[in-house]
């Protein structure tokens, strides 16, 4: 059923939010202020849909940040450019959206249709293409069980648009977008996907937008008591779709090798352990990809790999990692529906150039 | 007055182009043949229409291809991109075309609209917006007089479609087109600039595929006859709004440096006298911008600048060029309503990044 979100809500959000993010994503900082603000006028609530209240003819409209989160922290949106992205593609269409919806729960896009719906009076549905955040636009639930992400619209800071058609193609969608968002700065603002209610319920996944409310509150909720957060966070996990939360590494960051390049944000993170021998080494793309531990894999993508500081259990984001943070990394077992071979084909560690096949966390590590 | 062109006129045009390219345009040749096959079916003959013929409120959508030269001769299109990209402008404008136009008169560009005649049936107008070739897409007479590009259509390989609309923003239309042109590869085929007739009579170069089937043909029978062909050349200009020429340099290519970087060709080439000292230095991006004869400026654009081979008076394209080629350089004049100050504000030596002053072949160089 539909539920109501307000401004006290977004900083809890955006904590749930950086941790499914897997240190992509964006951080959901910049977007929580602008959601505040524009909240500040109209009711000031937003209105979260259920999937199952969509009727199978609306029309839902996916709206997006697209870039290296090391850009997305520093040029800051005016607001206004996800609107007009969904109204260049409104009109393309020939059509309203009836709701707006994430395209990837993790990081600021937890924060974009929200901004989107403060504007516009839209509600957003709870729920989204990716169940955590990935680099790319193809790399979506909705892409692997068949609905085409074109055609797809840009919003750019000088009101120009574009509008990329590449038919069922959503790895070319991607590579021109990408193209695009190169050239307005490495930041891009986007609609895609637009597709059916009844698209909805078959392709994405349910209820994440509750799911990071859930966790951002367990984890500040565990702080202010003092308690354990990667305990917290597993209790939240329980009864969802992600409930296998397990302790990858607990150390210190020792080394830090990051690139903004071709659009992206890549590079790997070394943490030493507190005491004694012992190493994990994380691979990044935006977000992480995989964790090693002495060489071993210890979780690999789709599974969500989270970098929590060892003290407060805040998430630390890919291009927020320092020397010297100290840090518990957690693996988080993905949906049952992004672990199939189709799921793995188009998210799965090949599609990144990994030379690993995938294994759930929960075989790889020990509760 | 309308005239027809038939396949016989062609290999003139594409002669006549690739000079009125001053080197850049990519090199008609592969143009020619993809219009030579065009035209085996249907009628088989092209109308070319006088822009005084238009009706004022005539629809004229302008194609091209957009890319680096070094990349048109070695990516061929298969002849329905150009296509593409009119349908897919006429889609977004709601309205079909009354007839399709040049960009620019120079290299492949002059074949590009006779391709999408072929196909299509439509009438090509007798004129362009550049009266030669430039790199860039905010650099034509449209532009200059206040036609706005956008919206700009491309179409690719695969069959996608992409729409870019920047307001009156040409040259942020150029950038983000030139994002998708690298991203396909370093070619693409555009619909822009579409306009009235009234726009096309107050902003075109009028009779520029004429003047280079003219040029084409004076160049042949020169040769044939074995006469001069720079004289052949000036006789041929004679009459027209390009009727100075003048020889800046006699020599052989030295050196050719050459890279394809950002979207472009952009390089330098050394020729030295065929007999004593004396050295021409040409600068380019796609088309040649400044020669300097032993360090003093000759020629400058967007005045232009011809390299044809010395003996058979073939035009040498820039990436054509090579270590050892006997050559002429010759410029010449260009149109009194390319060289105000507003259209040497955009496409005169400063846009180009030049710290030179514009000034006309004519007081540069004596007859």
């Amino acid at each position: 059923m539909s539920r109501t979100i307000t401004r006290h809500d977004l900083a809890d959000l955006a904590r749930g939010a950086a941790l499914l993010g897997t240190g992509g994503g964006g951080d959901p900082y910049v977007g929580r202020l602008l959601v505040e603000r524009a909240m500040l006028t109209g009711s000031g609530t937003i209105t979260l849909l259920d999937p199952g209240e969509l009727g199978d003819d609306d029309l839902v409209i996916p709206v997006a940040q697209m870039g290296a989160p090391t850009v997305m922290v520093e040029k800051i949106p005016g607001g206004g450019e996800a609107v007009a992205a969904l109204r260049a593609l409104e009109e393309r269409l020939g059509r309203r959206a009836d709701a707006t919806m994430p395209i990837e729960c993790g990081g600021i896009n937890s924060m974009m249709p929200l901004l989107v719906a403060a504007r516009t009076g839209l509600p957003v549905v709870d729920a989204d293409g990716m169940g955590r955040a990935f680099p790319e636009l193809q790399m979506e639930t909705f892409s692997v069980y068949g609905v085409p992400g074109s055609p797809l619209a840009i919003g750019g800071e000088n009101g120009e648009t574009v509008i990329i058609d590449t038919g069922a193609d959503n790895a070319r969608m991607e590579w021109l977008a990408r193209g695009i968002t190169i050239r307005m700065g490495g930041v891009a603002h986007i609609a895609e996907y637009a597709m059916s209610g009844a698209d909805v319920k078959r392709t994405a996944v349910p209820n994440t937008l509750g799911l990071g409310l859930r966790i951002g509150r367990a984890l500040r909720e565990a702080r202010e008591e003092h308690r354990d957060p990667v305990q917290a966070l597993a209790a939240a996990m329980e009864g969802t779709l992600y409930d296998k939360v397990r302790v990858l590494f607990r150390g210190k960051v020792v080394d830090v090798e990051r690139r903004t390049v071709a659009g992206f944000a890549r590079g790997h993170a070394r943490l030493a352990a507190f005491q004694g021998p012992g190493e994990l080494e994380l691979t990044f793309q935006n977000e992480h990809l995989v964790a090693r531990a002495d060489g071993r894999v210890r979780c690999v993508v789709p599974d969500l790999i989270c970098v929590l500081d060892a003290d407060s259990g805040e998430p630390i984001t890919t291009e927020g990692l320092r020397y010297g943070q100290r840090a518990v990394v957690v693996g988080i077992s993905t949906p049952a529906l992004m672990r199939t071979p189709e799921a793995l084909a188009v998210f799965g560690p090949r599609a990144f150039g990994l030379d690993i096949d995938f294994r759930p966390v929960e075989d790889l590590v020990s509760p």
